[in-house]
């Protein structure tokens, strides 16, 4: 891979089988060195090679996460977290082998409470498991990334989704956390207050540092009153410079819009076809209200005023549950009819985010690309904080397309740097971003050299992922 | 003082003569050594005693920011951010003496992004400035933390105010910023993305760090639309607790309330006084909404319901600007009214953030402990966000009266920690809460030290606040 920024990290042999032969006294059976399972565990959606942990550890409690944390710390032996594996970056791949920590047997929901709208949950839980336990209690989590994620690899990667325009990321709704750091002392960042002034922000730190810092083991989360009334809306737009202003207007006039999502005309052509609508094939935004009846009614209205101002048609409002759920079903379907869309194909999701008055020529411009480059990606966007994916489609098997498509998101990153954008809003860093932190960050990216080397001197957390070290 | 933390930090009297020696060739009329100039620089509304600085830089540019950095890190002397001086904690004092750094030269408005929502400023710009450069865009910037502060300073202190229930803190309203580090380097902590994640959180790392990592020479903030229509409410409570179960009622309901404040009864007699107002003399909800013409009404009759479902009595909706502002004018001169209400003594105002469910139970306590110590001190809170202040009245020269005051506060922060909360919501730790840091933050503490360290190896910035490096 030729872009991939796999560094190069020794291998600590010695220390990997004293490592797990200490592990396996203290985990027994919950420690696997078996082949296939080692593959899953470096397993994700990404173009990025697998690179193999040499054990995984299930962990069930915050002690077996300390332990491992301390017998890895002791070899000097790298330990990787593992949540779902539904990273899009190589999060979970093992450069220089170590240890997988799976957290999916850390799967209480600790402690709901409901008068403080806050949720304290083990790493393992899923965002559905969750909202499948707040159902009874008026009370739901909205950060949702697509994939059934668990919530501690949601917090990991400050990960966001559709509705981040109204509910915020992962970086908003981690009230506090709980990590084991690499000398496997235990740090809770904070106590369940709304707000604190109280000293340097580790909630944030921790929150987005993708398992190089810590490893999270407990988190308190905010959540939010089921509103009285959802609704959805469409609307098809001449192009996606339309739209995005469509979507500009509608944001600077203040309508609370829950979600506000942008598919690109090729993109509608494939949802048509796989989730068999009929929706008119161009530019598309899909839209979610949330608030009391009345107001949702008026901000339906209020959107379809502007669309019709931008030069949008076909606006369509609806109310009942069954018609709103087909249309969000066909938005997170997208990803599956991208695929159907390219037979023999894998779909690799790659993300930027750039100032919203920028996203029209950032998006041209990358369809642009993808179709001089021969290649098959439709773009898929949360419009409304300016995000968007494109789904490259490639046979990893072909050099020269797995080439192209590289070069394409080699320039997606640049040009949405050089829009004051980022090279990532909610997939993470992990591998497949780390050659654009010096180039976004600067003087930053070694700032956040120094904070890792403090924090973690022999770099055994999650080593060779987002901080480049020499 | 027996509970201010003011660490003993050793005078480095050669490096300072030779860095204002220095700093003078560079800066001629800009660096000044004025007794009185250096006594304004060290004065915050706080009971702990003035440390003043040896010198005092006016900064004008990044570039004089820069040169001051150099020759404070080439000397090893300290560096003291001031914006408006309207820090609670002893935050601009200089233990060890050292240089005065005045931002508020640093004033430019730097780019207004009209369709990002959001704008790039100097340190020096205070919140009312800001908005009055707004106000023909039709956006407005919401933090507002009482005092007419410096963006820089709210940033530095991670500020919030009355209507953080609705738009957050300065934690989410600073898209990114930039800093000079103790090393003078430049950091840029990220473009103007709505969200990233691309790396370690240094935007949010820096926002609360009260200058201790770095001096902020400018920030890019959010702004939201001005709202259709504003309106305001009162409501008056048998008790606190009534008070703050109908505000927990309305959160969980899903009202998107703009500001939601408690004054308990001490804090409404006061205020009926000095504005000459007929309040009923008992727990008071004070409340502001903003959207829509019919949102702001419907979310104005749901609370009513809540309001009296719970015990309050005399609910009141304004919806004329004048009525409005009237009433929140009245909330805004509560600092004055009650310091009117204890002549002969100054008001030091203290606050703790806990859960919404502990809040009625943590005001009580605390009205009780300030009463059975025979103080004044009104409590007045965020009540949406569980925090809240407590205005304790005394005279500084009276040391009995002042050692009841402390103590007190030491109980009231105790008291938040206990609840799960925080020892401060929004003022920031400075020299004042700098003792609670391990007490709320266990092993956290060490790791902000390290990250400290990290950073700033040799304690320049802003020391003897926020981190105990000892």
């Amino acid at each position: 891979m030729a872009l991939a920024d796999l560094e190069k990290l020794a291998r600590n042999e010695e220390g990997i089988a004293s490592a797990i032969a200490v592990l396996r006294q203290y985990f027994g059976e919950k420690l696997k060195t078996g082949q296939a399972l080692r593959e899953q565990h470096a397993h994700t959606t990404t173009y990025i090679p697998s690179q193999l942990p040499d054990a995984v550890v299930f962990a069930e409690t915050q002690e077996d996460v300390r332990e491992t944390v301390r017998i890895c710390a002791d070899h000097r032996v790298p330990i990787i977290p593992f949540g779902t594996g539904t990273s899009l970056e190589g999060g979970v791949n093992a450069p220089a082998g170590g240890i997988s920590i799976d957290l999916n047997g850390m799967d209480h929901i600790v402690a709901v409470h409901a008068e403080d709208l806050d949720v304290t949950v083990q790493p393992g839980v899923t965002r559905q498991a969750l909202n499948d336990h707040l159902r009874d209690t008026g009370l739901f989590f909205p950060i949702d990334p697509g994939a059934n994620a668990s919530l501690g690899g949601m917090a990991a990667t400050r990960a966001s989704g559709t509705n981040a325009v109204r509910y915020g990321t992962m970086r908003d709704n981690v009230v506090s956390l709980t990590a084991v750091m690499p000398d496997a002392s235990v740090v809770r960042t904070g106590g369940r207050a709304r707000k604190s002034s109280a000293g340097y922000d580790l909630t944030r730190l921790i929150v987005g540092s993708e398992g190089t810092l810590g490893i999270i083991t407990e988190l308190t989360l905010r959540l939010y009153g089921i509103p009285e009334a959802m609704s959805a809306a469409i609307a098809s737009f001449p192009d996606v410079e339309s739209a995005c202003n469509a979507t500009i207007l509608a944001m600077q006039s203040g309508i609370p819009m829950a979600r506000i999502e942008l598919m690109d005309t090729e993109g509608v052509a494939a949802v048509n076809a796989y989730s068999k609508l009929d929706m008119p094939e161009q530019p598309l935004l899909l839209l979610e209200f949330h608030g009391s009846p009345a107001s949702v009614a008026e901000q339906a209205e209020n959107f379809g005023a502007i669309a019709a101002e931008c030069g949008g048609t076909g606006f369509e409002w609806v109310t009942k549950t069954e018609d709103r759920n087909r249309l969000w079903k066909a938005r997170h379907d997208a990803y599956w009819a991208i695929k159907a869309a390219a037979p023999g194909k894998d779909a690799f999701p790659t993300d930027v985010c750039v100032p919203i008055s920028r996203l029209a020529e950032c998006v041209a411009e990358t369809e642009r690309d993808i179709k001089e480059n021969r290649l098959y990606g439709p773009i898929i966007g949360h419009v409304g904080d300016g995000n968007f994916h494109a789904s490259i489609c490639l046979d990893p098997a072909d050099a020269d397309e797995l080439a192209r498509a590289e070069a394409v998101m080699e320039r997606l990153a640049e040009r949405a740097l050089a829009m004051e954008g980022t090279c990532t809003g909610e997939h993470g860093v992990g591998q497949g971003k780390r050659r654009y932190m010096r180039i976004e960050h600067g003087t930053g990216a070694e700032v956040m050299a120094a904070i890792k080397r403090a924090i973690d001197p022999d770099n055994i957390m999650n080593p060779g992922k987002v901080v480049t070290l020499s």
